[in-house]
């Protein structure tokens, strides 16, 4: 199967460009029977949508979703769902520049040797849009394992350049533009003006969670549940390291601190645990604790500060890039990070029943 | 496709258990016509290999790996290449106690919770010794990339616990038992000596490497080589963490100081870099740089350190593991992360010819 | 992967019903740099159209293709091509009496216990109009598999009903609205005027060719070319038999008489054969001689002759089905045939470069 | 996905060449908790194995499985099933003349030209011997669809050659030698004994049914379910047609024959029917009628008459193939036709079970 589809089960395959007519993935695989409309989805891609504060990308997009099929009456139907996004806000002139030389950090090289020609209007297929199609997928996902299992998703920024943010309480994430956990996020306003200012971009740290986890859910030895969430993940533009759990810092651990150890008083047959150093995956197959995933973010390649690259003659160029862009991608990435996350959940709770069906082995039942 | 086959083009199917009569894989998808014979495989199974220092598992398995399939006169046909190895060490009765009960921190729970029922037999199906078949078939990876691009892999220890071990020189790892890139390793020993009078277990982070990297590889936007190699490597029993070149460091980079820039003086049509932060992978897509990844993997759980845990019924427990574990299962993970890395870079090589056969943008043509 | 997606390497997503806002595919893994525009598309969807004679279904659609994504500047650029056609008429009211019965001989049934819900507006998505979106996905295969090897597709009809039509030449299949290879239609007009009058249908036998097949092509044991041939064609609405070369009629054969022998002279280092009882195919994989491929498509089940069925409460009720029905869906199929033809030999062009490169054991070389 | 990987869920990995060490499978995504053993695949494998009558090959193969992993105390574990069959009779001097030449209608000479080599013995992975690991593999699928549905499976001959066998009962097809639906073989005997003697082989038609089907399997529109049927059996070594319920006779039916009315009366919420035209499935979807399945099998190209070929250097030889083969490769399709309808059967039904659960439409109910 080519690279563009996501999933097995569940698969959502993905097409568009930045600045084409529109954009959109293709959800092969849902379960019939599921109330869907635009209504269920629009609201996480608000939430990813650019223009919406002062320190992300000022490109205007509505982002308005179409279902174009696989819903009928209001219920899926268990056949392809189809969402159309298009386009309305292409001013490709601010790309002039850069169509004929490469972004340092940026795919604008790779794209070209790989395929021999590229669409540089926005980034063409490389620009972080095309994130909005998986957002919407994750939506449906969302909504199925909700209601399957009650299993709920949360993402928040917990660094941003330098500066770390800390956890408060997830209530505060919905209240500020940068989707921090804290009440109080004047630091983080003066730490992104500052950098605007300077015409540079930042990092960031982002952390994921779902609540509620299913048991058993994963395939191992290779399409462990953990390793198949570091795949959306490092899959998302710009991130260069996922964890799951206690990640690096379980290097200096040791296993009699490390292991999670199991308690009795759990629900539905299951343990209880006291502690969750592996971020709710044992042996690449979920153990019913929160799933706790971080990932890094790295700074948006396209900034305003002047760097040494090469055209497409090869000769070297002085590189400045003007437009409309995001100074810290990571603040965006919070609502796409849980959708990669949904969906990497949803596909293999269709692939457990799948082979497993319901049997389960519960303690002190056989 | 289940979840034990690995890659798409050049798909590696894992089977097997701890204790049962054999493991091996089946390579499907090889390129026709490469020599290849048994000694092509063995040194990397003998480098993983347990029972070849004190400071690993001591039980003794001769990992004698048999091509089943697949070579005709020593080449390759382009038919599946089954791998066998037989296992010969089986004293299944060091288990015994762990059959009725969970290890903190262990696959245990989990397999039994989705499965209904496991193989506890040295960990069954869990066992990291289900790692050799995945460096038996990296070895083939690894031979074809050579011959073809030059490509070679490398992988060392960089922290081993607490202890950071510093980078001198690749040429130091083949002569300790850790995997260890300096001279020295007296202070690695004595870490290690500590650790295994105590009864505990401890983790660690390794580097791996790519030179002479094919560029032009990875399918944005989700299969892209950076994913793949996370879902990879994530996979890798114990692994809580995966980075791509800088990695986790990048969040508190800027812009203007992480992006590589390009320098003409390349080759092959292509650019040189003032730096890789970026690890080789920009966008998805392999930049012709070298591959630099780093993984953290958490202590082992089986310790004789006594922790409480719960029985299959649900009662409490006093867990305490005998038998013969690694007491940091991130020394042999070295070999092992190498063939991952090394089966996702030849699985991307067959993906792109197939998709774009020859055909790159070099600088300067069209 | 589920089960909308057509090829591995070439892989079309379908998505899309009968009377909903639009159908279309998602093509993932066009190799780069192909000329293409929707002038290239158009003609074989016009082909394929509904109206346009009296002999096929009335619906006024004009199915005009978009390219939403995957060309820039008039070439391909690697990326998934997205190709949308918008319903025009979508007169639902026909099929208000079948929404709470089940046609015989039709999915209306399976759909409704498979899924517990379905949308039959024009047979939703068991209409035989999806298979638009694969007629539009196949000229882009033809197009590259033209200019790579000059492999050219042709299909036309044999029999329609009892009536055997014979072959006279391509040149007359596309001078008639049946896609009959002979001058003198009259005694087909005549067939079918009279089905049309009885309020019956008819099944049909068409042949699909491939001319110019590239040598090499299939992977067995499993994929060969003829079972994925066979696989896309039996999945052709109303298909209930498909054969290659001889097909049944070998069953009666000898050996001695059967086997296509070699002869020399052949082009490219290849052979050439004193017969093609075997269609092109042997072991699974291309000969190059052409592919010569048969198919049996049943007559409609959408009729205007009452017959005996169930409602959704399990009610007996008498069924006629008014609407727009094509009399003889075996003649709107011979576009469809050729297009589904194309897309498994285009897989496999990129599924064969993928593995085997350009190698290949020519006569007289090694 | 590589091209020996049969199914997607139940995913059947196939390996080996007819005279190499060993053939066999790998099953990944087997359900956990079924009770196998050698016991329950043996008896299919002795159905197909040579040497049981004079009218097959004579080599000598005892064709004992063993099962390599997966199954612990006598359950299948939910990992990989590894079966494992070592070949014993490599008499690969009998092939020594054709290494060198091709026969014609073989995969010798494709095999060649993809790969650019080939192993010759015994006709290496083009073998039917091949067909041994599915029928292997079939016979798990069959007892868990037996196990779950009570579903059942039949093969049986119904031409040889020319000759008509015609159909009285099941019972007879395990009381002779070539799978015959009839009381008296004599005609069938004398037909054989003479084509022996002359040195030809001749073709096949055989019938394949499954009984007690679930109904809802298969997956529109692509891989619906008799697309993969299609798929499976058209990729039997030898195949050249296959029909579904009526197939190629459905060409002359008209609608308000073909189609198979709904009565009331059925089980399970489901509908009765008036007859099987449709041979089991509509829309690409089971109807829970028995599954009607014909195929075509060509006559063996490998016989004692010479006939016209070239070598490997492009010469003009009279080949004439000695050795062991079956007259009629027919008769001991059987079997592997009933194991490939399984495999397809038990792959949807995991399929299904993923995408939609146990929600079904019954008639009457919401």
């Amino acid at each position: 199967m080519s690279g563009n589809t996501l999933g097995k089960l569940f698969a959502v395959t993905n097409f568009g460009e930045s600045h084409g007519p529109a954009i959109g993935c293709v959800i092969d695989g849902c379960p019939p029977g599921m109330a869907l409309s635009e209504a269920d989805i629009q609201p996480d891609l608000d939430r990813r949508r650019p223009g919406t504060s002062v320190f992300v990308t000022q490109r205007s997009e509505a982002d308005r979703v179409e279902i174009v099929s696989g819903v009928f009456e209001g219920r899926t139907t268990g056949t392809p769902i189809c969402l159309l996004i298009r386009n309305t806000d292409q001013r490709s002139k601010d790309y002039g520049d850069i169509a004929q030389s490469f972004r340092p950090g940026h795919a604008d090289y790779t794209y070209w040797r790989k395929y021999g020609l590229r669409d540089p209007r926005g980034g063409g297929r490389s620009s972080a849009r095309l994130t909005a199609p998986t957002v919407a997928a994750g939506a449906v996902a969302k909504k199925w394992l909700r209601e399957q299992f009650g299993t709920t998703f949360g993402g928040c920024m917990t660094h941003v350049g330098e500066l770390a943010i800390g956890f408060e309480s997830w209530d505060h994430v919905h209240a500020n533009p940068f989707f921090a956990p804290v009440a109080d996020v004047t630091a983080i306003e003066d730490y992104m003006n500052a950098l605007r200012k300077s015409g540079d971009s930042c990092g960031a740290r982002l952390r994921v969670t779902a609540r509620h986890m299913p048991v058993g859910l994963g395939e191992p030895v290779y399409d462990r549940l953990d390793a198949d969430l570091a795949h959306a993940l490092m899959g998302l533009n710009a991130v260069k390291g996922v964890e799951i759990g206690d990640g690096f810092a379980s290097v200096a651990h040791k296993g009699s601190m490390h292991g999670d150890s199991l308690l009795p008083g759990g629900k539905d047959g299951g343990a209880r645990f006291a502690s969750n150093h592996d971020g709710g995956v044992l042996g690449g197959i979920s153990s019913g604790q929160d799933l706790e995933i971080a990932i890094a973010v790295k700074p948006t390649s396209s900034i305003l500060t002047p760097r040494a690259s090469l055209n497409i003659e090869g000769e070297p160029v002085e590189i400045v890039t003007k437009g409309r862009h995001d100074p810290c991608v990571g603040i965006r990435a919070t609502p796409i990070a849980e959708a990669l996350t949904a969906l990497v959940v949803m596909d293999h709770a269709l692939r457990d029943r799948g082979q497993c069906g319901q049997a389960r082995g519960g303690l002190g039942l056989e």
